[in-house]
């Protein structure tokens, strides 16, 4: 509804409200200038605002009761053109015109003090954004994640490596509100949502966007249905990956095998062998890598088509890995360094980055040709061998100063290089015709990687129990994923960092034994189980360091496997009618204090999952919202209310809906072992 | 000059001009909204900005060859209206009105690429502060001040203490220019000096100050001169001062006499005994705290005016301590707190700050009669028992908050409390009788501290060899100071913070023999020579840990005596024509690289002093510019380079002028043990 008086504007989509008036004018825009300094996927952004020129004044050129087209502007001369057209539950705001040079854009929206905001992409440390301002900008997660934290400080020491809580490989200009709107910002320049404000949100964006959308719902699950309706759903997973955990192994045929057979002796359910060194290792001072030239290394694999075979026919399908990288080393640079495939410097010299150790090529994804040729290398050297999926690496790490084959600035492209990143690995998994059968899985991402992307994974997580970067930190990813509409999601099982050089041997932290067995437990109520030997693997415990730690991983597969009809039907709804699959409590029930529940989740309707997120535990204090549970493992039932609940290993807190309809499921789920 | 055209003014001084177009105005004004937290004296300060909008258009109101008044203004009703002055070699630019409510205020100032920039009260880390962005505010200067360093992390880690490069207790609103011109701001709100673009300065300021004013000159020593002499001169150094070194004891009568003896009889000069626990002790669980109730402690030290003429009759002055707090327990807070001359908070309780471990109230500085209270408390408990000066600490710690007795914001208040607070004791001193006797030393400060205060201190540097935060950084805190057009600054010999809890083992820093001794080879080529025993004193070397330490620091402090007439000179010069006296060589010669010299000095005009600021060193390389120099020690003579110079302790590259009219001194100097 268009409410259009002499100086003021309103416009109404049920609950929520935008509000024009002279001392409180729906836009700002202005002048800025960014620089970029990147070290390792890390940024330091550097920011210089020349004007910030509020739109005070406004003239409404055509107006309907749907279409409004309204032209803002400030007495010195700027000027924007909006397009305002209400159907249904939402309001589109489409910018035709603005004044030119303009590049800093803000946006205001009205709020009161109970507002809670959910989203803006994948978020480690904190679930209700209200209060924070937001960076929104791909980049590496950050190691510690926490100026407080000594690992961060170390991490920073000597790469700015350290991160802090707002540092993500997948923002998304996209929010919910616990007042049922969500709002989507359609750009791909760096942007800051600062919901720190008593009386608006201020939505500050580094380039002038195409258009921007709210959308309201009767309530939060349905705002949140709609959103991820909206930004677009996925295929559903392969059958193939309920069928145990997806383990990764590396260190060539003989090994992988004889680890797969004993694991499987000692009674683990494996669905899929995520061997990242398919393509082969390189020897550097930060240890063994992976070789980044995308064929498959014969040395250590060999024959791997036929090993592919093989494992099929135990049921076991086989998982590689690639990235947004050539080695230089490699057959596949020298033929797209030929071909001129590769992101160039502002001197016309290839861009090299170095990652870790060593200088790698970037392929120009804003080139059709080079997009082919990728594709190409997929369907050929991955699909064609066999594979069923693959880690799709990075994405984070296109330097601001690069020149692109398109013209596009780097720095509006640098946030969408990973969601091209994720389109280029559907359309080979579909132009293969292994749609529904091949999974990839990704870290980085922004808006619309939700409809290219098979799966994410929530990156390199430190292997300790540390609330920003440890094993709790996954669980708000989930749930910040979910309030951004992305359903499926995932970990690496044990967490992946181990911050060992360079610093003093008190620091180094390495995955105990405890912390492997409760990040089992936590994966094994999420969509999927993969496991990852980390960036130390010698150094930190793994699914077979011992026998105790195997059997009860065995056992928490066989647990998973055997919720596969509850977990396959969450994921078949999520992909086709946008169901959320881990959702915080107050998606479905009346929370006080979302923020301090934010380590309980919801998986699917029917679950409720309180993992075990400290060390040395053996109950835990968990809060059921009003509604009758049973305890998955005891049978025991509960009213809503806080308890202290039994908790030893291999017994998470988890409860089912009494009335859930897969209660005989649940049932036979508790008393497997 | 003014050239006034249609869309365009021209406002040249010399060599420095003000431009103003449409595309390049020469202001811009707005409207934001800062919030503080404080811990412990240090700030988090979170800026949020409104609007900046930029004057583009003027209007000539008046105007002649001395005189224009400008009307500056928007076409969205902002306006400025500026009185722009040009007398001799000065343009004074008062702003006379402007619109309601503005309450930020940005001015451009057109440079070049080789422009160096010095100033901006006391710093640490930087001397030339070409390309970085200077908040100005008064503060703790932080523990470690750099976020790469250990200790910082650990400072931050609980009490955000740690600091930055830019963390300073003196920030100062001017600048100096290699173009020479200065740069005087009249304002103590927060402040941003922006110089890191490349075509222009940009000066933010956090209210629309009173006046601004440029001056220029011939080269940069007039510059930093006529700077000097416009913020105003303090009174020379009393006599006694230059006869020794100022001896930094406590712990009661008995003890310090024992050590007084002890020293004497090993030949150290003392000028001074500085007895910081005059006014008594209290135990905390930070350990020793002095009491902060301004009264002589009889049992600590019995008759104490006894002691001081017994003190007197030996050569030694005595000094005591005052900072801008009242203990809760004290006689002195009880009596200021009946008469309402404390700080209260918003809703009408006294504002009790905690600095380390313990609430204290703050003395209202903006109540004339609170004003009068404390000056004669420092009257009649100081000065009337004898002491011939004091540490006058702390003025950092005035919360944003605040509610004061005159209704000034707090927020605009908090950058002069220090300065009030100099002015307040140079007062105390004056109607007293005492000017030119008494020395008081501050290290918190701002605009117009410098002809207040008889005397200048570093403040909390660690003990140890670090740029940012040890002996290092008072070499370039002098400089700065200097460039600041503040001449008498000196540091606590060997540092004073020791972070020894909560910390690892391996971290605790303690005060070294050879950092001591390096550092009183430092301090005795500045004007004054006084001891700290630190935050730990049990835990740090001291000078009588052992007899080589003594023997080396007696050697010292007769050198430092016997340059009595050179420095005296020296400060008498500064403090009636205001010529700088610790100097960085590109004010006397031309030099390259000032930053990358930082750490050599002139002493005067006759001394080049570049002291061992690392640890292990028995030669240093040092940079001698282009005149004709003789080692102070060798009496070897050297023209403009570079050269490996001996320096084992006791012996730091010390050279003078060879046609210094002081050579004979210096020969005399040089040949003394």
């Amino acid at each position: 509804m268009f409410e259009i008086k002499d100086k003021s504007l309103r416009i109404k989509l049920g609950g929520f409200e935008l509000i024009h008036a002279e001392d409180f004018p729906i836009l700002a825009v202005g002048y800025g200038e960014n620089s970029y300094e990147m070290s390792h996927g890390n940024f330091n952004i550097s920011k210089y605002y020349k004007e910030k020129i509020p739109l005070k004044k406004f003239r409404v050129l055509t107006s309907s009761n749907e279409t409004c087209e309204i032209l803002f502007l400030s007495d010195n001369g700027e000027q924007v053109k909006c397009e305002f057209t209400i159907e249904s539950n939402s309001l589109k705001i489409r910018i035709l015109e603005h004044s030119h040079g303009l590049n800093r854009f803000w946006l205001y929206i009205p709020t009161s003090e109970n507002e809670e905001i959910y989203g803006c992409g994948e978020q480690f440390s904190y679930l209700n954004l209200r209060g924070k301002r937001v960076p929104l900008w791909v980049s590496e997660q950050g190691v510690g994640r926490n100026k407080r934290d000594i690992i961060t400080h170390f991490a920073n020491f000597k790469d700015d490596a350290g991160g802090d809580w707002y540092t993500t490989y997948f923002p998304q200009p996209t929010f919910v509100s616990n007042r049922s709107y969500y709002a989507i910002f359609e750009t791909y320049a760096y942007s800051k949502f600062d919901f720190s404000h008593k009386n608006f949100h201020e939505i500050e964006i580094h380039e002038i966007p195409k258009s921007i959308e709210f959308g309201t719902a009767d309530n939060l699950y349905e705002t949140v249905l709609n959103l991820t309706k909206r930004i677009g759903l996925p295929n559903p997973l392969p059958d193939w990956v309920y069928d145990g955990v997806i383990l990764g192994l590396q260190g060539g045929r003989d090994i992988v095998m004889q680890k797969i057979k004993n694991a499987l002796d000692k009674g683990l359910k494996i669905s899929g062998l995520w061997i990242q060194d398919w393509e082969g290792k390189r020897v550097t001072t930060f240890g063994k890598q992976l070789m980044w030239n995308w064929v498959y290394d014969a040395n250590m694999y060999p024959n791997l088509p036929e090993m592919i075979s093989e494992l099929r026919n135990m049921g076991i399908r086989t998982l590689g890995y690639i990235n947004t990288f050539l080695a230089l080393e490699g057959s596949l640079y020298k033929e797209a360094s030929e071909k001129g495939y590769l992101v160039r410097k502002p001197n016309g010299e290839e861009y090299h980055v170095v990652v870790t150790t060593f200088p790698a090529a970037l392929v120009d994804f804003t080139n059709p040709e080079a997009r082919e040729w990728i594709k190409n290398v997929i369907k050929t050297n991955m699909i064609g061998i066999g594979l069923s999926g693959w880690m799709a690496d990075f994405g984070e790490y296109l330097p601001t100063d690069a020149v692109l084959y398109d013209g596009t600035p780097a720095e509006l492209y640098h946030n969408r290089f990973p969601v091209d990143w994720a389109k280029i690995n559907a359309e080979a998994v579909a132009e293969a015709g292994k749609s529904g059968e091949v999974v990839f899985f990704m870290r980085a991402g922004n808006l619309y990687s939700s409809k290219y992307s098979t799966l994410f994974w929530h990156g390199d997580q430190m292997v300790n129990w540390s609330k920003d970067d440890g094993l709790p930190s996954v669980i708000v990813a989930a749930l910040s994923m979910t309030m951004s509409g992305i359903g499926l999601t995932h970990s690496d099982i044990g967490g992946y960092t181990t911050l060992a050089k360079n610093i003093p041997d008190v620091v180094v932290t390495k995955r105990t034994k405890e912390l492997f067995m409760r990040w089992v437990e936590q994966a094994t109520f999420t969509p999927v189980m993969r496991t990852h030997e980390g960036n130390w693997p010698d150094e930190n415990w793994q699914f077979d360091s011992d026998e105790e730690t195997l059997l009860h991983f065995a056992k928490m597969s066989r647990i998973h496997a055997l919720l596969k009809p509850y977990i396959k039907n969450l994921v078949g709804r999520y992909s086709t009618t946008g169901n959320p699959i881990i959702m915080p409590l107050n998606l479905k029930y009346k929370v006080e204090d979302t923020e301090g529940m934010k380590y309980e989740y919801l998986f699917g309707e029917d679950l409720l999952v309180a993992p075990v997120i400290e060390s040395g535990q053996s109950t835990k204090k968990v809060f059921l919202p009003e509604d009758e549970w049973v305890n998955l493992w005891s049978d025991k039932k509960y009213s809503g209310g806080w308890y202290e609940i039994d908790a030893p290993i291999g017994y998470p807190p988890v409860f089912y809906r009494q009335n859930s309809e897969w209660g005989a499921l649940f049932e036979k789920v508790g008393g497997a072992q």
